[in-house]
């Protein structure tokens, strides 16, 4: 990437980190950290920036997340991690809503102090082997049965890779409950311009001195432009050369990954 | 139903007949005949009216949904259906499509004669069990690797009962791999024009001497009355009195069920 026209990081306090395809590649079932980016992270600590990491991640709780990143040689903490089931229970609890969980079995911590009984809303994440035929049925059911059904999305998402191959991911299986239900997801999760904001209070930086950095072009880059921030797109991850000819969004920058986007942020300050 | 205004129904020649809901309730899981449906087919078949049932029944062979339907008491003939899985292999012979098949195991004979190896396109049915998360995924990947992929969709319902409740149908699944893979389905079956113009050929009867009468104000109905027909409403099967005031469709009568509608159209003749 070229040095010239970066000067807009000068004013720099804070960097939004998307996580899978910028730190590592792999899904769920596993993950190899990409080159240069465990470095990456200790280098922007060292440096005084403030660093949050903003991920759509449903299959886990933050603690567990936390965890794998930790042994892949991630310094990150659990505080430093925006994810839409946290995200999510603060919406049920404003609205006093008391979800049917179709989602992860390992995610199902993270809603521990919600109140689960008597259903008046059905709130999806990536379930994986839990999107069963019989499970999918009865959040349909639950649904329909509503004077006014509430559908809760963590993201949108339509496929992952993982290492045995595409998977659908859980903006699938909204759109399938969506229709048959005649109803529209709320979805919690990025590119959602609430959950960005979410993201920004935890950084505890305005948009206008933060960056994200991100490999998906319209989750990440498109998302956090619309909320004020600079976005850059990193060459990894997700990334595909026709992202450059994207129709509606166009990053502040690309680079070729995270530490090369970190080489150059430093040099600005 | 008031006798008047039917002066129309002098015309008539053949019938189109749905069949669920309107010959008989529940779904593939069982069946009770409606009252005078049986005798009304009868009836049908002593007048001298030509009759087709049209139908988007995707879990069984016709000749098993025959079978079916004459235990109940119905006197129909396998030539007497027209049902998506037939229509669908019409279409994949004329265009060289090879499908993967996604369907009920008990509709897989229909397509006995259709070449399967190395897949050009996925065909979905109502593949109820079937409808796994490793089934999805591998439909998905599929197509997701077609340069151009197609997706054939027998049906496109919403959602159906059965005596242990509601079941998602076709149209979800559907909706959920045109959302991951970007693209459009093709629909073999009702409301599809070209599938009432098939049903219409085999009933052997123009449009304007054929009626269509079923429970559906959308598929039944409204795709019916796009091809030229007549259409009834039956207020039987999955009839609801909102239906009476859809905003885009309007039957060209209401019967309370099939016999009133018989009584009343031989009373034409």
């Amino acid at each position: 990437a070229a040095m010239a026209g970066w000067g807009w990081a000068r004013a720099v306090r804070g960097l939004l980190l998307d996580v899978s395809g910028v730190l590592y590649d792999g899904g769920a079932d596993g993950g190899v950290p990409i080159a240069g980016s465990a470095e990456a992270v200790r280098r922007i600590k060292a440096s005084g920036l403030k660093l949050q990491l903003c991920t759509n991640e449903t299959q886990a709780t933050r603690a567990n997340f936390v965890r794998k990143l930790r042994a892949m040689g991630f310094d990150v903490s659990v505080a430093e991690v925006t994810a839409p089931a946290p995200a999510a229970c603060r919406l049920l609890k404003e609205r006093g809503l008391r979800p049917h969980l179709l989602v992860h079995d390992d995610l199902v911590p993270e809603f521990a102090e919600i109140d689960k009984t008597n259903p008046n809303c059905v709130l999806l994440g990536d379930a994986a082997e839990n999107f069963t035929y019989a499970n999918l049925n009865e959040a349909f059911r639950l649904l329909i049965e509503m004077e006014k059904p509430v559908l809760i999305s963590l993201g949108k998402g339509r496929y992952y890779k993982e290492t045995d191959g595409l998977k659908l991911d859980v903006g699938a299986y909204m759109k399938a409950l969506e229709y048959a239900c005649d109803v529209q997801a709320e979805v919690v999760g990025k590119p959602a311009k609430r959950f960005f904001e979410s993201a920004l209070a935890e950084l505890g930086v305005p948009a206008e001195q933060a960056i994200m950095i991100g490999d998906d072009i319209v989750s990440d880059v498109g998302g956090a432009q619309q909320c004020g921030m600079r976005a850059l797109q990193v060459r990894t991850g997700k990334y595909r050369p026709s992202d450059e000819n994207h129709p509606e969004v166009k990053p502040d920058a690309y680079v070729n990954n995270l530490a090369e986007a970190i080489d150059i942020i430093l040099q600005q300050l």
